[in-house]
């Protein structure tokens, strides 16, 4: 399937680049939640985060870390950092290849995160339990 | 330094495990966005993200992914999942001991991100160029 990340990847859709191996890119987002705001993706034409493979998951956080701690080195304004990626369009997920957003953040730079009214009520330690087994049926480790 | 994560891992606080090895642990947060929130923490008491080693990095990255995995794999509703990660409190840090955030999103789940104006005037490429310089001058692979 072909999405704007394999153009970029092809060099048929113009890129900032920052880094780029056999198996993971970084690059500039075009519409930066604050300037020096970089994707981090996979080579490999990959829809959701769940289907890297463990050695490319490692590796593209790795090269997440030292692209965060080069933007903190720089000049570009960063008093803190966010890493966000959402898997699925339910999460956000616009593009279907696995991108990690990676964006400066400083004091009353407008960028909030809004939560529902339940964020509020929290759940007793039961629910928690309850949840936290079912999550530990599932997990394969 | 002692924060709730170092006490959750001595046992002095009570938590909702989903896992633990000898470099990092799962467990429930107390106030999810929606419910199956999770947060995905190193043992070692480090504080930014970027002060983690490679390896410890990569692992933690891995049982985030295999996290979500058995999340979506559960009966616990997420069409969709995000991760979020604040390095610096200018980014919503809160607790001085890196913590990544697993959280499931639906549609209408009243979860937002909040943009600036800025967000909505996009750089020219030259901007964009010239930012991706700045990273690649400090970028140490």
């Amino acid at each position: 399937m072909s999405t704007i990340f394999t153009k970029i990847l092809a060099g048929e859709v113009p890129a900032s680049f920052v880094y780029r191996d056999d198996e993971v890119a970084a690059f500039m987002d075009i519409q930066p939640v604050n300037p020096g705001h970089v994707l981090v993706i996979p080579i490999a034409p990959i829809e959701y985060f769940y289907e890297l493979d463990d050695e490319t998951c490692g590796h593209l956080f790795q090269v997440a870390k030292k692209t965060l701690k080069a933007i903190r080195d720089s000049e570009i304004p960063a008093e803190g950092i966010n890493l966000f990626l959402a898997d699925g369009a339910s999460a956000g997920q616009e593009t279907a290849h696995v991108h990690l957003h990676i964006f400066p953040r400083f004091q009353d730079d407008g960028f909030e995160l809004k939560f529902a009214e339940r964020y509020f009520q929290l759940p007793s330690r039961t629910d928690l339990d309850a949840v936290a087994y079912q999550i530990r049926q599932f997990l394969k480790l």
